[in-house]
């Protein structure tokens, strides 16, 4: 079965996009997920096609009316999770990733103006996602970074290149630094470690750059965690 | 002077992609910015346009070399920031955004596969930038959401429809809940100080819904601004 992903967007054209090129694009191609943009402008009901009306309240810019998006959630409504990207939402993360991954797809809706009538999260059961801290144009582009972190995990598209179990987050930390020929360049060497065929070695110094890059670049991670993900390397640890 | 953005690509033809359509499209039509996409395969020097080679001290997947990078870089440095997109790098925030939309442009670099050489961080001054928490198959959504948040923030880009200043982050919170027409939609009505025309008590409580959502979806963003954002709402914080 495929996972099934549906956007629901005022720019329908932004589709596939990317997500039609490498990686995403391969397994598109192949049927290892399905993609459709609906466009929200279609559920309209007045004569201009109206989507967005003035905040409540006053301010500047539009909302986007809960009327018209119900109407747009429900016509792809089938028991997929349905999520919202805002900047008001939960912060992505690579479990989230995981669990949208193993599951049957996703129905995305994306924001463009100030956003959406807040009325819409409790009455559709609406997940607000956040890429991160940063505001954007609109929600497309969030939709296909969800879409690209989904569509990687899925059966077959990464293939036996990489497990992806050593990358950042996957273990808590950041994925220690990598390196690759020629052992000089410019005047500055391959680490001798990683030179040496101790594997057992290497593995010891990967988990303490990791380590130490994530303690000095991202504590968060590590308070966030409380050290769970702090044990010393296993062989289950390297890559495969 | 428009902003000027140059991307680092193994896939070139995704650029502009979404930036052609909507707010960015439109301010790169009308040359508030410029973007060139250069395919780091064009640096390859041997006859099988190798980018990549495998990660010294073993492991899965490939790492992008440090001289053709180097080359790449060099064939656009001239002065403006030149950032890679990798989960290793430091969070993007909308301060850094508001930094770079300042500034005459920036250089791009888009890894893929396992990432890239550590060596090119510090060998060309690289800031290494990360868009979120989650695992990608490459750096070009994430050189979009970046350019896209620059781009909305350039003059005359969002026009006086919003002066974005109110945006959540921009504050150092969430911003407050968004209402519109119907007033009264399935049952849902719109909080009844919205409707009061008291711009006072509309934007203490919109001051107040900011706070209680930052607390209940975000107590990160209040423990790292440390309460400085805490400040009753005034006039200059409403939106004009």
């Amino acid at each position: 079965m495929s996972f099934r992903a549906s956007v629901l967007t005022l720019y329908p054209d932004m589709f596939p996009g990317p997500l039609g090129l490498s990686l995403a694009g391969r397994a598109l191609g192949e049927g290892t997920w399905t993609l459709d943009a609906t466009n929200i402008r279609d559920f309209a009901t007045d004569k201009h096609r109206s989507v967005d009306d003035t905040p409540a309240g006053g301010g500047a810019g539009m909302v986007l009316k809960p009327d018209v998006l119900a109407a747009a959630l429900d016509s792809v409504a089938d028991g997929r999770p349905m999520l919202a990207m805002t900047p008001r939402g939960a912060p992505l993360t690579q479990g989230r990733v995981r669990e949208l991954a193993a599951g049957e797809g996703a129905i995305i809706l994306c924001g463009r103006f100030e956003g959406f009538d807040e009325r819409i999260f409790e009455a559709r059961a609406l997940e607000p996602v956040s890429v991160g801290d940063y505001i954007l144009s609109g929600g497309e582009l969030p939709a296909m970074i969800l879409l690209d972190a989904c569509v990687r995990l899925l059966p077959g598209v990464m293939g036996a290149a990489s497990s992806g179990e050593d990358e950042s987050f996957e273990t808590g930390l950041l994925e220690y630094p990598h390196y690759t020929r020629p052992v000089d360049w410019e005047g500055r060497t391959i680490p001798e470690v990683l030179r040496s065929g101790d594997h057992a070695k290497i593995a010891a110094w990967r988990h303490a750059r990791a380590m130490e890059d994530t303690r000095l670049r991202r504590p968060d991670l590590i308070e966030r965690h409380g050290g769970a993900s702090q044990a010393p390397p296993s062989g289950a640890r390297r890559k495969r």
